[in-house]
């Protein structure tokens, strides 16, 4: 085990998102980071925390989420310190929100370095996600940008991929080159980056150095750097302050635009290779595989209340009802049942459900989205 | 159109059975005959009861149903004349449910002709069924046992098959001579029934003189023929006799067996061929075809108050809650939604919702049943 410290390392994490294909599951007031979606009891967002709170100091670790979630996050995190739930007045993307911590951090830890970690996302090994974070922080304060890369075991299409490779870097790092970010393949391109081992999954960690994350945003986004810097001072001399005038004139960014891309390429990324299983869990195909690993039978069920009674059929069956949910003679369907939603799908249709949400919008059911 | 009088004519709706393969829609507290299942806005039974009381006087209709169901009934038909209400103390099957009416029937009226139709089928041209049993019942009164056979349009394997010949009639007679009765036949011998036109859909229609019901079912059931005649006395002179220790001594038959096969073996059994559409509604890929036929669209749709969504998909949604129902890629699905129970299969498999019913059972989920 790498002998890290990590008291100057902070944490963000950005508790945003609709995660539309896991509707009717994942709701505008109930998004996904606010599921149990392993079954362990436990919110994506709290297994989040207790991963990196195990490590990392408690006050060290910053919490952005919308306005309307305010709640929810602080019943299901009474540990978070004082001063560190952020909230964004709008949802304006993964970057203003990372950054909106990132410049409240380096007002008052200036040497701090950074890692920024979805609330959302399922991670199987706690003490290798540990020594992985270990190593990003190592290479971080070198002046890298890290990312940790998820080595592929199928042919993913519902993840972007890293390219990175590890004959250009000097024996002794352990971080391997990132010349490029790719987005979500198509099935035979995926078949392609399996094959040649160069490319990795996008866990959309990043982990920097404070003044790296700052000159990042501040050389590709400006305006959006004087914004955040504005906000980060109003808010820490006036509580109350209004800042939401400021904050939607921000652009929608994602952060792989305003920091990896640019960062790698400038040649300033490194990338540490995972060595715990890892999904992003973006669809009801992805729940379901995680979930059929880990039960007998050909349906896997999610609900604590589920009363499934299967005939001859596979699957996935999330019930947030008490209602008796019977399938007879149907494959690789999803079927999600909640009180006042229905979906049914099947594995190979699971990205299409996006598609279904904005459906449900033009004819005006957003009472259910 | 046939001058027909109807005035000895007496009919019998026996108003049971499960409907097991359209659960969760049809339930032993809300079976088949107490649904609308063509959207017309009327239960099964009630169309049946509008059909036959068209022509045939309202003192002249019975109806057989069980204890549980007898104030549903009475709901249904304000307008069903004193005393025409019969129940079964418990479900003995159609034998011995349409001899207790032949029984009370031919006490009074030993002159009758009576006529046995489900109250749970979906015919499409009630003039023409006028014209169908006028002529069977003149057919009738020349002593035939006659039925209604429905021409088959495709080979449905959820039937079963009257064999009837017409060249075996003289020209002057309307009926065909019914040589015999088959079973629901597997998918190539239904092929073979299609083809050579002397095979018929068993409508489970029957009408003969009184006397020769009750002639056949002393023939074939003498037991069953004294306890009818027994529990006829008992009930017609003490409205409150307990005829329930006799009933339960009768065996469980199907009509079939003690009036129409005996009667097509001795050739005493005619057949009119319907010119009008009857389909028995037997399970959900039946009720999906009826309403796709009327339907724009891939997906039929029932239910007064259902919101369905569906992209890319066919087949049939049942809602009877106020739920979202949406449906991503799904093909010949069936997805029958109530507020306790919800069934997801396809068309192909919808015969084997019985089997889902024995299942719950076993289960001990009888509340849903």
């Amino acid at each position: 085990m790498t002998k890290t410290s990590f008291e100057d390392f902070f944490v963000v994490i950005p508790a945003g998102g609709s995660g539309s294909r896991l509707w009717p599951l994942s709701r505008a007031d109930a998004p996904k980071f606010l599921h149990d979606l392993t079954g362990n009891g436990k919110t994506l967002l709290r297994s989040t925390w207790d991963r990196l709170t195990n490590f990392v100091p408690l006050e060290n670790v910053y919490v952005v989420t919308g306005e309307a979630h305010r709640k929810a996050v602080e019943e299901q995190l009474p540990d978070l310190a004082a001063g560190r739930l952020l909230t964004e007045p709008s949802s304006k993307d993964s970057a203003a929100a990372i950054g909106l911590a990132v410049s409240t951090i380096r007002k008052d830890f200036p040497a701090a370095v950074i890692g920024s970690f979805a609330a959302d996302h399922v991670i199987s090994d706690d003490l290798q996600f540990q020594e992985a974070v270990g190593q990003a922080v190592e290479s971080g304060r070198s002046g890298y940008v890290v990312t940790i890369g998820v080595r592929p075991t199928e042919p993913s299409t519902a993840f972007g991929y890293i390219k990175a490779v590890s004959d250009r870097v000097s024996p002794e790092e352990t971080a391997s080159v990132v010349t490029n970010f790719v987005e979500k393949p198509d099935y035979e391109t995926a078949k392609g980056y399996l094959a040649s081992g160069d490319y990795f999954w996008n866990a959309g960690m990043f982990i920097a150095q404070a003044s790296v994350w700052w000159e990042l945003i501040e050389e590709n986004r400006p305006g959006l750097a004087a914004g955040l810097a504005a906000i980060a001072d109003m808010r820490s001399s006036d509580e109350g302050a209004d800042t939401n005038g400021l904050w939607e004139s921000f652009p929608r960014d994602a952060i792989d635009y305003v920091i990896a891309e640019p960062a790698a390429a400038a040649g300033r990324m490194r990338m540490v290779i995972a060595r715990f299983g890892w999904d992003d869990v973006g669809d009801f195909a992805a729940l379901a595989n995680i979930h059929q690993k880990n039960q007998s039978g050909d349906v896997a069920i999610l609900g604590s209340n589920a009363k499934v009674v299967s005939q001859d059929s596979s699957g996935v069956v999330v019930s947030q009802s008490r209602r008796v949910v019977s399938l007879v003679g149907v494959h690789d369907i999803v079927v999600v049942d909640t009180p006042d939603a229905l979906l049914v799908t099947t594995k190979q249709h699971a990205q299409e459900v996006k598609r279904m949400v904005e459906h449900l919008k033009l004819r005006g059911l957003d009472d259910v989205l």
